[in-house]
Protein backbone atom coordinates (compact mmCIF):
# COMPACT_ATOMS: atom_id res chain seq x y z
CA UNK A 1 0.00 0.00 0.00
CA UNK A 2 1.38 3.52 -0.89
CA UNK A 3 1.31 6.35 1.51
CA UNK A 4 -1.17 7.88 -0.53
CA UNK A 5 -3.71 4.58 -0.39
CA UNK A 6 -2.82 4.76 2.98
CA UNK A 7 -3.93 8.24 3.50
CA UNK A 8 -7.31 7.69 1.30
CA UNK A 9 -8.28 4.51 3.33
CA UNK A 10 -7.58 6.33 6.10
CA UNK A 11 -10.36 9.62 4.89
CA UNK A 12 -12.87 6.84 4.23
CA UNK A 13 -12.73 5.40 7.89
CA UNK A 14 -13.12 8.92 9.10
CA UNK A 15 -15.99 9.26 7.04
CA UNK A 16 -17.92 6.43 7.58
CA UNK A 17 -16.80 7.08 11.54
CA UNK A 18 -18.76 10.36 10.99
CA UNK A 19 -21.46 9.31 9.14
CA UNK A 20 -22.52 6.53 11.95
CA UNK A 21 -22.05 8.42 14.81
CA UNK A 22 -24.43 11.44 13.02
CA UNK A 23 -27.47 8.48 12.31
CA UNK A 24 -27.13 7.09 15.83
CA UNK A 25 -27.16 10.72 17.25
CA UNK A 26 -30.01 11.77 14.85
CA UNK A 27 -32.31 8.67 15.16
CA UNK A 28 -31.83 9.09 19.39
CA UNK A 29 -32.22 12.80 19.42
CA UNK A 30 -33.36 14.19 16.43
CA UNK A 31 -31.77 17.41 13.91
CA UNK A 32 -31.56 19.89 17.24
CA UNK A 33 -30.86 17.85 19.58
CA UNK A 34 -27.99 16.27 17.65
CA UNK A 35 -24.86 18.68 17.82
CA UNK A 36 -21.82 18.83 15.62
CA UNK A 37 -19.38 18.32 18.69
CA UNK A 38 -21.43 15.30 19.82
CA UNK A 39 -21.27 13.85 16.71
CA UNK A 40 -17.61 14.45 16.65
CA UNK A 41 -16.85 13.18 20.00
CA UNK A 42 -18.58 9.82 19.46
CA UNK A 43 -16.80 9.47 16.28
CA UNK A 44 -13.34 10.29 18.39
CA UNK A 45 -12.48 13.36 15.85
CA UNK A 46 -12.24 16.76 16.38
CA UNK A 47 -15.78 18.97 15.50
CA UNK A 48 -13.71 21.00 12.59
CA UNK A 49 -13.63 17.65 10.78
CA UNK A 50 -17.35 17.02 10.50
CA UNK A 51 -17.30 19.98 8.75
CA UNK A 52 -14.65 19.37 6.42
CA UNK A 53 -15.74 16.13 5.55
CA UNK A 54 -19.82 16.74 5.18
CA UNK A 55 -19.73 20.70 4.32
CA UNK A 56 -22.52 21.13 6.76
CA UNK A 57 -24.75 19.75 9.62
CA UNK A 58 -27.33 20.43 6.95
CA UNK A 59 -25.71 18.57 4.30
CA UNK A 60 -24.69 15.88 7.10
CA UNK A 61 -28.20 15.16 7.94
CA UNK A 62 -29.06 14.93 4.40
CA UNK A 63 -27.00 11.96 4.03
CA UNK A 64 -27.84 10.41 7.33
CA UNK A 65 -31.55 10.54 6.41
CA UNK A 66 -31.29 9.42 2.95
CA UNK A 67 -33.86 6.57 2.59
CA UNK A 68 -34.79 4.00 0.00
CA UNK A 69 -37.69 2.47 0.79
CA UNK A 70 -36.66 -0.82 -1.41
CA UNK A 71 -39.49 -2.76 -1.50
CA UNK A 72 -39.18 -5.78 -3.62
CA UNK A 73 -42.14 -6.29 -6.66
CA UNK A 74 -44.82 -8.32 -5.42
CA UNK A 75 -45.85 -11.23 -7.80
CA UNK A 76 -49.14 -11.64 -9.11
CA UNK A 77 -50.19 -14.43 -6.83
CA UNK A 78 -49.32 -12.20 -3.84
CA UNK A 79 -51.46 -9.69 -4.48
CA UNK A 80 -54.38 -11.02 -1.55
CA UNK A 81 -51.53 -11.09 0.67
CA UNK A 82 -49.72 -7.72 -0.11
CA UNK A 83 -51.16 -5.61 3.11
CA UNK A 84 -49.24 -8.16 5.41
CA UNK A 85 -46.05 -8.26 3.46
CA UNK A 86 -46.11 -4.67 3.58
CA UNK A 87 -46.48 -4.50 7.30
CA UNK A 88 -43.91 -7.11 7.69
CA UNK A 89 -41.63 -5.40 5.13
CA UNK A 90 -41.79 -2.33 7.71
CA UNK A 91 -41.49 -4.35 10.64
CA UNK A 92 -38.28 -5.80 9.34
CA UNK A 93 -36.96 -2.54 8.74
CA UNK A 94 -37.40 -1.48 11.80
CA UNK A 95 -36.70 -4.31 13.98
CA UNK A 96 -33.05 -4.75 11.91
CA UNK A 97 -29.60 -4.72 12.80
CA UNK A 98 -29.94 -0.93 11.62
CA UNK A 99 -33.24 -0.23 13.44
CA UNK A 100 -34.64 1.65 10.89
CA UNK A 101 -31.65 3.33 9.86
CA UNK A 102 -32.51 6.62 7.75
CA UNK A 103 -36.29 6.31 8.43
CA UNK A 104 -35.80 6.67 12.20
CA UNK A 105 -33.75 10.04 12.10
CA UNK A 106 -36.69 11.26 9.34
CA UNK A 107 -39.47 10.87 11.29
CA UNK A 108 -37.25 11.49 14.71
CA UNK A 109 -37.27 15.18 13.13
CA UNK A 110 -39.90 15.56 10.36
CA UNK A 111 -42.35 17.34 12.90
CA UNK A 112 -39.99 19.62 14.12
CA UNK A 113 -37.83 20.32 11.00
CA UNK A 114 -39.13 21.36 7.84
CA UNK A 115 -35.78 20.07 5.99
CA UNK A 116 -36.82 15.91 7.24
CA UNK A 117 -40.58 17.02 6.33
CA UNK A 118 -39.78 17.69 2.96
CA UNK A 119 -38.09 14.83 2.73
CA UNK A 120 -40.63 12.24 4.25
CA UNK A 121 -42.30 14.01 1.05
CA UNK A 122 -40.27 13.28 -1.37
CA UNK A 123 -39.96 9.44 0.18
CA UNK A 124 -43.60 9.15 -0.31
CA UNK A 125 -43.87 10.69 -3.77
CA UNK A 126 -41.01 9.33 -5.21
CA UNK A 127 -41.50 5.67 -3.76
CA UNK A 128 -44.50 4.98 -1.68
CA UNK A 129 -46.76 6.37 -4.56
CA UNK A 130 -45.33 4.03 -7.34
CA UNK A 131 -44.75 0.81 -5.23
CA UNK A 132 -48.84 1.41 -4.04
CA UNK A 133 -49.60 2.09 -7.67
CA UNK A 134 -47.73 -0.93 -9.11
CA UNK A 135 -49.75 -3.25 -6.52
CA UNK A 136 -52.41 -1.48 -7.32
CA UNK A 137 -53.31 0.12 -10.34
CA UNK A 138 -52.45 4.16 -10.84
CA UNK A 139 -55.98 5.22 -10.56
CA UNK A 140 -56.37 6.68 -6.63
CA UNK A 141 -52.84 5.38 -6.34
CA UNK A 142 -52.61 8.56 -4.31
CA UNK A 143 -55.36 8.52 -2.22
CA UNK A 144 -54.24 4.95 -1.17
CA UNK A 145 -50.73 5.83 -0.54
CA UNK A 146 -52.19 8.28 1.58
CA UNK A 147 -54.07 6.13 3.72
CA UNK A 148 -51.74 3.12 4.26
CA UNK A 149 -48.77 5.74 4.77
CA UNK A 150 -51.13 7.70 7.86
CA UNK A 151 -51.53 3.95 9.43
CA UNK A 152 -47.81 2.86 8.87
CA UNK A 153 -46.47 6.30 10.20
CA UNK A 154 -48.25 6.18 13.19
CA UNK A 155 -47.62 2.43 13.54
CA UNK A 156 -43.65 3.76 13.55
CA UNK A 157 -44.60 6.44 15.86
CA UNK A 158 -46.49 4.59 18.89
CA UNK A 159 -44.01 1.48 18.54
CA UNK A 160 -40.67 2.84 17.83
CA UNK A 161 -40.83 6.78 18.73
CA UNK A 162 -43.23 7.25 21.46
CA UNK A 163 -42.97 3.68 23.07
CA UNK A 164 -46.83 3.28 23.91
CA UNK A 165 -46.24 0.38 25.67
CA UNK A 166 -49.55 -1.66 24.81
CA UNK A 167 -48.03 -1.50 21.52
CA UNK A 168 -44.77 -1.96 21.93
CA UNK A 169 -44.93 -5.43 23.95
CA UNK A 170 -47.64 -6.23 20.70
CA UNK A 171 -45.79 -9.62 18.85
CA UNK A 172 -44.78 -9.13 15.09
CA UNK A 173 -47.11 -11.51 13.77
CA UNK A 174 -50.22 -9.62 15.39
CA UNK A 175 -49.69 -6.54 14.37
CA UNK A 176 -48.85 -8.02 10.81
CA UNK A 177 -52.27 -9.85 11.17
CA UNK A 178 -54.17 -6.91 12.03
CA UNK A 179 -52.32 -3.85 10.77
CA UNK A 180 -52.00 -5.70 7.54
CA UNK A 181 -55.49 -6.28 6.98
CA UNK A 182 -56.22 -2.72 7.32
CA UNK A 183 -53.99 -2.37 4.52
CA UNK A 184 -54.79 -4.88 2.20
CA UNK A 185 -58.53 -3.29 2.39
CA UNK A 186 -56.71 -0.16 1.50
CA UNK A 187 -55.44 -1.83 -1.41
CA UNK A 188 -58.43 -3.16 -2.80
CA UNK A 189 -60.62 -1.09 -2.02
CA UNK A 190 -62.81 0.54 -5.57
CA UNK A 191 -60.92 3.44 -6.98
CA UNK A 192 -64.85 5.45 -7.78
CA UNK A 193 -64.89 4.67 -3.90
CA UNK A 194 -62.06 6.25 -3.12
CA UNK B 1 -62.63 48.36 40.57
CA UNK B 2 -60.17 49.06 43.34
CA UNK B 3 -56.41 48.88 42.56
CA UNK B 4 -56.47 45.47 43.87
CA UNK B 5 -58.54 44.06 41.36
CA UNK B 6 -57.19 45.61 38.27
CA UNK B 7 -53.90 44.88 38.99
CA UNK B 8 -55.08 40.80 39.27
CA UNK B 9 -57.23 42.13 35.91
CA UNK B 10 -53.60 42.73 33.90
CA UNK B 11 -52.08 39.97 35.64
CA UNK B 12 -54.87 37.55 34.27
CA UNK B 13 -54.63 39.08 30.59
CA UNK B 14 -50.48 38.70 30.81
CA UNK B 15 -50.89 35.04 31.98
CA UNK B 16 -52.92 34.50 29.41
CA UNK B 17 -51.41 36.13 26.48
CA UNK B 18 -48.22 34.21 27.66
CA UNK B 19 -50.05 31.07 27.14
CA UNK B 20 -51.25 31.81 23.79
CA UNK B 21 -48.13 32.78 22.17
CA UNK B 22 -46.40 29.40 23.90
CA UNK B 23 -49.22 27.46 22.13
CA UNK B 24 -48.79 28.82 18.92
CA UNK B 25 -45.28 29.06 19.19
CA UNK B 26 -44.64 24.99 20.12
CA UNK B 27 -47.51 23.98 18.22
CA UNK B 28 -45.69 25.77 15.30
CA UNK B 29 -41.78 24.87 15.91
CA UNK B 30 -41.25 22.21 18.66
CA UNK B 31 -40.02 22.49 21.99
CA UNK B 32 -36.41 22.88 20.98
CA UNK B 33 -37.46 26.09 18.29
CA UNK B 34 -39.36 28.14 20.05
CA UNK B 35 -37.30 30.24 22.61
CA UNK B 36 -39.04 31.93 25.93
CA UNK B 37 -37.47 34.94 24.31
CA UNK B 38 -39.65 34.30 20.86
CA UNK B 39 -42.87 33.40 22.92
CA UNK B 40 -42.16 37.19 25.42
CA UNK B 41 -41.32 39.14 21.92
CA UNK B 42 -45.14 37.57 20.50
CA UNK B 43 -46.84 38.13 23.56
CA UNK B 44 -45.30 41.69 23.69
CA UNK B 45 -43.33 41.36 27.31
CA UNK B 46 -40.42 41.02 28.55
CA UNK B 47 -39.10 37.37 28.86
CA UNK B 48 -38.15 37.53 32.58
CA UNK B 49 -42.16 38.03 32.90
CA UNK B 50 -42.46 34.55 31.16
CA UNK B 51 -40.52 33.28 33.77
CA UNK B 52 -42.10 34.66 36.56
CA UNK B 53 -45.66 33.50 35.27
CA UNK B 54 -44.61 30.29 34.96
CA UNK B 55 -41.69 29.48 36.49
CA UNK B 56 -39.58 27.39 33.99
CA UNK B 57 -40.05 26.84 29.96
CA UNK B 58 -40.58 23.38 30.94
CA UNK B 59 -43.63 24.25 33.23
CA UNK B 60 -44.92 26.44 30.47
CA UNK B 61 -44.51 23.44 27.86
CA UNK B 62 -46.65 21.49 30.30
CA UNK B 63 -49.58 23.54 30.55
CA UNK B 64 -49.62 24.41 27.29
CA UNK B 65 -49.74 20.30 26.39
CA UNK B 66 -52.46 19.84 28.68
CA UNK B 67 -54.64 17.58 26.79
CA UNK B 68 -58.22 16.41 27.59
CA UNK B 69 -59.60 13.83 24.76
CA UNK B 70 -63.20 14.39 25.80
CA UNK B 71 -64.44 12.00 23.83
CA UNK B 72 -68.59 11.80 24.76
CA UNK B 73 -69.66 8.96 26.01
CA UNK B 74 -71.70 6.93 22.87
CA UNK B 75 -74.76 5.35 23.72
CA UNK B 76 -75.16 1.82 22.31
CA UNK B 77 -77.16 2.07 18.72
CA UNK B 78 -73.92 4.21 17.62
CA UNK B 79 -71.82 1.28 18.79
CA UNK B 80 -71.48 0.07 15.04
CA UNK B 81 -70.71 3.84 13.75
CA UNK B 82 -67.95 4.34 16.56
CA UNK B 83 -64.98 4.00 14.61
CA UNK B 84 -66.35 7.10 11.73
CA UNK B 85 -67.55 9.17 15.15
CA UNK B 86 -64.06 8.60 16.52
CA UNK B 87 -62.56 10.12 13.61
CA UNK B 88 -65.08 12.54 13.04
CA UNK B 89 -64.53 13.55 16.53
CA UNK B 90 -60.63 13.66 15.79
CA UNK B 91 -60.69 15.90 12.68
CA UNK B 92 -63.19 18.46 14.25
CA UNK B 93 -60.19 18.93 16.80
CA UNK B 94 -57.70 19.63 14.36
CA UNK B 95 -59.64 21.80 12.35
CA UNK B 96 -61.26 23.59 14.54
CA UNK B 97 -60.86 27.08 15.46
CA UNK B 98 -58.15 25.89 18.57
CA UNK B 99 -56.26 23.73 15.14
CA UNK B 100 -55.47 20.63 17.28
CA UNK B 101 -54.32 22.93 20.44
CA UNK B 102 -52.44 21.03 23.06
CA UNK B 103 -52.53 17.97 20.78
CA UNK B 104 -50.55 19.99 18.24
CA UNK B 105 -48.31 21.06 20.88
CA UNK B 106 -47.38 17.24 22.12
CA UNK B 107 -47.25 15.99 18.75
CA UNK B 108 -44.98 18.49 16.90
CA UNK B 109 -42.47 18.09 19.84
CA UNK B 110 -43.04 14.19 20.95
CA UNK B 111 -40.59 12.42 18.81
CA UNK B 112 -37.50 14.27 19.92
CA UNK B 113 -38.84 15.80 23.47
CA UNK B 114 -39.20 13.27 26.38
CA UNK B 115 -41.68 15.26 28.45
CA UNK B 116 -43.81 15.22 25.33
CA UNK B 117 -43.62 11.79 24.61
CA UNK B 118 -44.26 10.79 28.47
CA UNK B 119 -47.55 13.22 28.45
CA UNK B 120 -48.75 11.24 25.05
CA UNK B 121 -48.22 8.21 26.99
CA UNK B 122 -49.83 9.55 30.02
CA UNK B 123 -52.49 10.70 27.50
CA UNK B 124 -53.22 7.27 25.91
CA UNK B 125 -52.85 5.25 29.37
CA UNK B 126 -55.54 7.76 31.18
CA UNK B 127 -57.73 9.02 28.56
CA UNK B 128 -58.13 6.82 24.93
CA UNK B 129 -57.94 3.03 27.16
CA UNK B 130 -60.54 3.67 29.08
CA UNK B 131 -62.34 5.20 26.04
CA UNK B 132 -62.14 2.01 23.67
CA UNK B 133 -62.77 0.05 27.05
CA UNK B 134 -65.89 1.51 26.96
CA UNK B 135 -67.00 0.87 23.88
CA UNK B 136 -65.64 -2.57 23.50
CA UNK B 137 -65.34 -3.97 26.61
CA UNK B 138 -61.99 -4.01 28.72
CA UNK B 139 -60.88 -7.48 27.52
CA UNK B 140 -58.37 -6.92 25.32
CA UNK B 141 -58.71 -2.81 25.43
CA UNK B 142 -54.98 -2.13 25.50
CA UNK B 143 -54.90 -3.65 21.83
CA UNK B 144 -57.91 -1.97 20.71
CA UNK B 145 -56.60 1.53 21.78
CA UNK B 146 -52.87 0.40 20.42
CA UNK B 147 -54.07 -0.46 16.71
CA UNK B 148 -56.76 2.16 16.73
CA UNK B 149 -53.85 4.98 18.27
CA UNK B 150 -51.57 3.40 15.43
CA UNK B 151 -53.86 4.82 12.65
CA UNK B 152 -55.06 8.40 14.26
CA UNK B 153 -51.38 9.57 15.19
CA UNK B 154 -50.75 8.41 11.36
CA UNK B 155 -53.33 10.48 10.35
CA UNK B 156 -52.45 13.50 12.09
CA UNK B 157 -48.77 13.56 11.08
CA UNK B 158 -49.54 12.85 7.40
CA UNK B 159 -52.33 15.58 7.51
CA UNK B 160 -51.23 18.21 9.66
CA UNK B 161 -47.94 17.77 10.38
CA UNK B 162 -46.09 16.45 7.66
CA UNK B 163 -48.89 17.80 5.02
CA UNK B 164 -49.10 14.78 2.33
CA UNK B 165 -50.30 16.34 -0.29
CA UNK B 166 -53.01 13.37 -0.79
CA UNK B 167 -53.64 13.16 2.70
CA UNK B 168 -54.35 16.72 2.62
CA UNK B 169 -56.60 17.29 0.42
CA UNK B 170 -58.81 14.68 0.73
CA UNK B 171 -62.28 15.91 2.48
CA UNK B 172 -62.91 15.36 5.83
CA UNK B 173 -66.08 12.64 4.84
CA UNK B 174 -63.35 10.61 2.63
CA UNK B 175 -61.35 10.23 5.76
CA UNK B 176 -64.53 9.82 8.05
CA UNK B 177 -65.52 6.90 5.96
CA UNK B 178 -62.12 4.94 4.74
CA UNK B 179 -59.78 5.28 8.72
CA UNK B 180 -63.56 4.92 10.36
CA UNK B 181 -64.05 1.19 8.67
CA UNK B 182 -60.37 0.60 10.00
CA UNK B 183 -61.24 1.70 13.52
CA UNK B 184 -63.89 -0.21 13.26
CA UNK B 185 -62.52 -3.39 12.81
CA UNK B 186 -60.30 -2.83 15.69
CA UNK B 187 -63.18 -2.26 17.48
CA UNK B 188 -65.20 -4.90 16.72
CA UNK B 189 -62.15 -7.60 16.32
CA UNK B 190 -62.89 -10.39 19.15
CA UNK B 191 -60.63 -10.36 22.21
CA UNK B 192 -59.49 -14.08 21.64
CA UNK B 193 -58.37 -12.68 18.55
CA UNK B 194 -56.42 -9.95 19.85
Amino acid sequence: MTDNDARKSKSRRTREAIFIAARRRFAAHGYDGASVRDIAADAGIDPALVIRYFGSKDALFAEASDFKLDLPPLDSKMRGRAGEYMVQNFLDIWEGPDAGGAFTVLLRSAASNEAAAAKLREVFATQVIPSVAALAGTEGAQQRAGLITSHMLGLAMSRYILKLPPVVSMPPEMIVTHVGRAIQIYLDTPSDRL
